[in-house]
Order: structure tokens, then C-alpha cells, then sequence
């Protein structure tokens, strides 16, 4: 590996959960000095205090989780579940962006790297306040990603699908061969990503290698949408 | 004209505001029953109300306005006006749609189109609340599309700019030199599009001539934006 | 109907063959004097001398086939089919459209419309040569609509997949219980579009209602692809 | 630097022109066995020729260079000029993929990285024949990206713009001061992005972490273009 995150200070959010895990494994490992956070990004103070205490950030690992409610119809949506996914993906990404870019834009200098999700990109039946939250974090970064690139910020989303992933994808149905054949038709690679590979990409957007995409939405999914 | 609307009723939304009268004109010409409500979209409450109230819907038109904020930045933009897109422009668009869905689905007939913007589809500086709220409508609505196609249901959206419109472009501004050499710089079609355009869209969506069209939006903004 | 098309000299190229017929029908019922050609557009002489000889062409809808090889991978592909898709529906689409729009940028008013494909959106395995083709038209097309777009002149493409048509759905493949479930498998609608609908958006995009759309690739297939 | 491509070895044509030189030098410091092929892809037999010469290929980089006789309007565009970037970089796309697929595929593993053009995602004027060409790449990167990705073999392209290049941007262009404010307006990163950061992202897509994204046309634009 590469020290390709050296002297940079990378902030994770939900560090044990979803893609936490393998980013700060992958991030450690190329030389940064990670602040894994783990608490509950509740409101905009929650969200400002996190980054105050964090001291410096040069990166910011957006990684936010929520129940996806997949199997339940639109119309049965309960009231309650349709403000969660807004909730626990858009309204912290706001904060801690708004809270983390001043110092950003103050050192011309910076990174946010979301992990979001290809069903903002292709529609899914079942998953409609989700898809929705989803398309929000990709409209977000569009336009944060435009606004702050001048200032040498960038701000870009991963747009994954079919990631290895214990809350989506649990042990029990990865072993289904009923699951295993419909991935082998749903997604031309044939397989899951793995968080690992993941990382990777959150790990080529965060370095110092990538400084002239912005506010883009790359899709991680095996083929599974295409732009 | 043709009476492309004939025999059908239509529940057009703030229909005194953004793109609500040139719809209404338009869809009634077409000899559609219009019900022009122009009461506050609230909660889901005063959505699934409405929907009551106004008995047999064959086409929902949500038409739905925000303030954009234009000119603020993000890091500038107050907590309080965060929000404010999300309840113009995305809560009431579910809650319509759940409202509404039933008795569509029941009937295995229905559409609905909903006013957006492409603001969704390319990022702007500036507007990050207002674009990812517009987004989340359009990741609402590639879901919904999706998922109640197989009822014969049509829900699309239109992804617009640059439609004239006096809440974004007041007189004084449209008589601006400067305005009118940014639009044939920005937009190839060199000018702004007209309401009554963009209720013509709208119009082939909510018809009867557009039953294979599902979760789509489509760019509506004189080639500002492709796909 | 309404006379959409009254006045109006409408070239259709290719008019016995696949969207040729539904077109050629349908806007001569709404009032459009139709030019339905039928010759080969071998070479740029066959197609400026086809133009020449239409006379005044308001509107021209590009209608052009080709064999899509599929089931035939990319490395097992003839060299001389590789090019017949670029032959067949590149070439004559340029050639076809130099040699009409200079009469349309004089008028300052005319229309293209172009059917496509929806594979140039999505990719698709053994149709590589016919995918590079299609995709070729809606490059084409975004080019040219931006370029023309100050002159009042709107080209767009229908990029469209699952549409009747005997070439590609010949009955003894849609009577095949296999395929219907594929079809409700892989097309949202759950069944194929119909030539008359795909004719309706070229209608639309004919007609004096839409133009402030340009240089467009509008998704035709059921919800099968968005964007 | 790591040595993301140890025991590698890459074919990179035009090795001399366009992204040549920054690829060649870049994957050469990353341990990779550079084959810099510098010959006129002129048919089928030249390119399948220099694909056996080269032995085995980990890597293909197509880079592929031509002329976009920008300024020129479509009606303009001489004959011989609308065939030429068809002839430079589609049909060599074509003949190489074809030609080096085989081993790849057989072996279970490689990677196919395409340096494309955004003129593809986003339609500029005067450029219609090199933008059709361009999206042609990106409608065959899709089709055969999901075609080979059970094979683990993947294949992607960069869709640039605005990346320092002799023969796109010489360097008195570059010096003008309407140059510069241009691009500001232009291009949210506000500068052009360089043939390093450009070799960068080809380096991500050809090394072994990147294996999950098939079929893709990234934006490489400073936020020019989005998806």
C-alpha cells in the first residue's frame, strides 16, 4: 500500500456501521490519522460539536446509514418511516458539511466523500422514501460540489448498490442460491462488491490523487446502472 | 385543440402559483375537470383531505413551490431555511401520492406529473437546499414510477429551468441586458421557456398519448441540461 | 385528434419499416402532409438528393434500422457487421440532417426528431456494434440540438426499448410464456410499448407544442431505463 | 507511490500523443511493463497485429487521439471530416477490444480503461461529428462492460474535458486572459485539469482496486458535466 493518506486527518461518521469499518481499516492503513465517531448525529449541534472536537479535518467520510423499509408499498408507508431516511441521511450530511467547510474553504484545501446509494440513480419498487433521501445526498453534492470547487474542495458521492453489507445483505440470504441467481441477473459483474473495495474508491476520492472531480456521483454497482 | 383531457378530472396543486395557472388553462381548454386547490399542503392530513374532497383524480398534477435561497451559500444558509424545501417540495409530494395512489391503482388508471426542476439533474452554487430537495422528488418519483407502472399508473416529472416563472425571474430582472446575454450564454435555446410550454409537457405526460413513459424526468429547460 | 400537423411537410425516412408505418399514419391524421420515403440512404448524394426532391420539409423524423447482431458477443463479431450499424443509422442521420437544416435555419423553424435506442443509455451484452451506433445518434443529437437551438430549430431523439415491432419481437417470440415473464421482469410497464404510443411522442415532439426541448435523448421503454 | 501495477503489464497506443505521455510515464512508476505503441491503428490487421506482438496485456489503455474541427458548424463539415473521428477512435476502440478480449477473458481477469470525451454527456456546438464519435465509445464501453464483466474482465472509460492537452488547448490559448475567465465561468474547478491527475484516475481503473465498476463513463470535467 501507499501512504496515500499521510498527514491527513479524516473524519468518519457511524464508524462501526455500514462502510465504516472497512474505510477506517483502509484509511489507517494508508497512513491517516483517523477520527472515528460513533455517536448519534442528531441535530445540527450534535453535528457542529463533532467537528469542533475533531480539531482539523481533511476529510470527511460521510457515512451515513437507514432502514430502507424495502417490501413495504408506498401507500402502506407508515407516516413515522417516511421522515426517517431524510433524517438519518440528509440532515446530518448538511450539518456536518456546513459545520466542516469553513475550515475547508479557510485552507483552500479539503475533501467530503459520501457513501450514497444507486437507488438515487434507478428507481426500485418498495423503496420510495429511501430512494428519495438518496437522490437528495446526490443533489446536495451537485451543487455544494460546484459551489466549493472553486475553493479547491471536493465534494463527491459514491452511488453504490449490491455492497456487501450485513444490514442489507444478511448471511442467511447471501446463502440462498434463489439470491445468488438473481444477482447473477441483476448485476453484470455477478457478485457483491465487498466494503473493501468500497473503501477503495472512497479512499481514491479522499487522497490528494483526485482533485478535479467535483460534485459527482460515481456508481459502484457492478454494472447494475450505468451513468 | 383537441379534448385531450375529456372526461377527466385533474387535481392541480398551488394552482395560483408557479405553474399552476398556465395548467389549469391549459388542461380545462383540453376539457379536463379541473380542481384548482390552492390551500397550504400542511401535513398529510390537510394532503389526504384534499384528496377526499376532491373525489375521482385520473391525473394529479403536483405543483409545488419553493424558495430557493438563491445567493446563499451553504455555510451561510440559516437552519431554519434547511428545511424549508423539503416541506414545500417533498413532503407534500408523498403525502399527495399516498393520498391518491389507491384510487388510481383500484381503477388501474392514473398519472401523475409533477413540476420539478433541473436543478435536480446539475448542480448550481447556492441552492444546495432547494436542489436536493428537487432531487429527492426525483428520486421519489423514479421509485413511485417503478413501482405502481405494473397498476397502469404514470407518475413523471419535469425537470425545468429557465421557465418563465415571476417568483425566479421578476420583470426588471428579464429586461436586464445582462440577463438577456447570461440566458443566450446558458441556455442554447436562447431564451426562457413559457408557462404555456411547459404546461404542453405536462399535458402529453397526464394524457392518454403517454402510457410508456414510467419515472422519468425529463429535462425541460431549452438544453440547459441533457438527461 | 387535433390537426397538430396542419400545414406542416413531415419527410419520413424508411416509411414501410420499423417506426415508419405508426409514424406515417398517425401524422397524417393530425393534418400533416407526409413525405413517406422508402428508398436505401446508401451514401450523403441519396440522401441531399431526397431532401431536394421533398421540397420544403417542416419537420424530419429520422426513422432507421438496422440489424442489432444480438446473441453474437463482441469478440465473436463479423468485421463487416461491425459497421453496418454505423452504416445504417449513423451516417444517413448526418447526411440526412446536413441536408435539411440549412432550409430550417433559414426559416429559423423546424424539427428532427430521431428514433433511437434506449441501449445507448444502457448497456446491453452481444450488442456492442449496434449499441456504439445508437449511441453514436444521441451524441449526435445533443451536438447538433445545442448547435441549432438558437435558430428555432429542436432536434431530439426517442431513445426507446421493449417497442412492438416485428424486426426485433416477432410474434412467435411474444406468445412465449418465457418472455412475458422477462417482460414483467424487466420492463416496469410489464409489457411492450406500442408503435402508435412511440408515434404519439414523435407527435409531440413534431408538433408547435414542444419547443423548448433540445438536443435531447428522451427515455421510451416502460421505465426500463431513467435518464 | 505504491506499485499498483507490479507484475502488470499495459498496452498504451498513441503513446506519444494526447494522454500518452502522463499514462505512460505514471504507470510506469507504478511497476507496471509499459508497451507504448505508437503506430496508425489503420484497420483490423494493424491492431489485431499489435495486440499479438505485445504478448500478454493485463491492460489495455485506448487512447485515442483526433481531430474535432470545433468551429465548424454541422452544415459546414466537409465529408471526408465527418468519417474521421469515427475511423480514429471508434473503429480502432473497436479492433483493439476485440483483439485482446480473448486473452482476458481466458484468463479470467483485466481491464480495458478508454480515455473518452464528456462532448459525449453533454452536447457542445461545432463539435457533432467528434461528439458522436465520442459517445459511440461510451455506447460500446456500456454494451461490452456488462457483456465481459462475469469474465472479470472491466471495462471503463474517462469522459474529460478541460484536461491540458497541446493539441486541444496550445499554450497562447492558454496564456489569454478570455481564456481564463472563460474557463472560471465554464468549469466549476476553475482550471483545467492536468494529464497527471487525468493518468491518476486511469490508474485507479487499471489497477486491482478497482474491480467493481463495469461499463462506466466517469466525468473527468472539473464539474463540467455531471452523470
Amino acid at each position: 500500500m501507499a501512504d496515500r493518506l499521510s498527514g491527513k486527518r479524516i473524519l468518519v461518521t457511524q464508524a462501526t456501521r455500514y462502510m465504516g469499518p472497512a474505510t477506517v481499516e483502509l484509511f489507517q492503513e494508508e497512513g491517516g490519522t483517523v477520527v472515528a465517531d460513533d455517536s448519534d448525529l442528531v441535530d445540527a449541534t450534535a453535528c457542529s460539536q463533532l467537528v469542533a472536537d475533531a480539531g482539523r479535518i481533511d476529510v470527511l467520510v460521510a457515512n451515513l446509514a437507514s432502514p430502507n423499509f424495502s417490501g413495504t408499498t408506498v401507500t402502506d408507508l407508515d407516516p413515522a418511516d417516511w421522515h426517517k431516511p431524510f433524517s438519518l441521511l440528509v440532515d446530518p450530511l448538511h450539518w456536518l458539511t456546513q459545520a466542516v467547510l469553513p475550515q475547508m474553504i479557510e485552507r483552500e484545501e479539503g475533501k467530503i466523500v459520501v457513501y450514497g446509494s444507486a437507488t438515487a440513480l434507478r428507481g426500485l419498487k418498495t423503496v420510495a422514501a429511501y430512494s428519495a433521501a438518496r437522490a437528495a445526498q446526490v443533489g446536495y453534492v451537485q451543487a455544494v460540489g460546484v459551489e466549493v470547487a472553486p475553493h479547491n474542495v471536493q465534494v463527491n458521492l459514491i452511488a453504490q448498490n449490491y455492497v456487501e453489507n450485513a444490514e442489507y445483505y444478511p448471511p442467511q440470504l447471501m446463502d440462498k442460491p434463489s439470491f445468488v441467481a438473481s444477482l447473477k441477473r441483476q448485476v453484470p459483474a455477478g457478485r457483491l462488491g465487498t466494503a473493501r473495495e468500497d473503501a477503495m474508491l472512497a479512499l481514491f476520492l479522499a487522497s490528494g490523487e483526485c482533485n478535479f472531480i467535483v460534485g459527482q456521483a460515481l456508481p459502484f454497482a457492478g454494472g447494475w446502472v450505468q451513468r
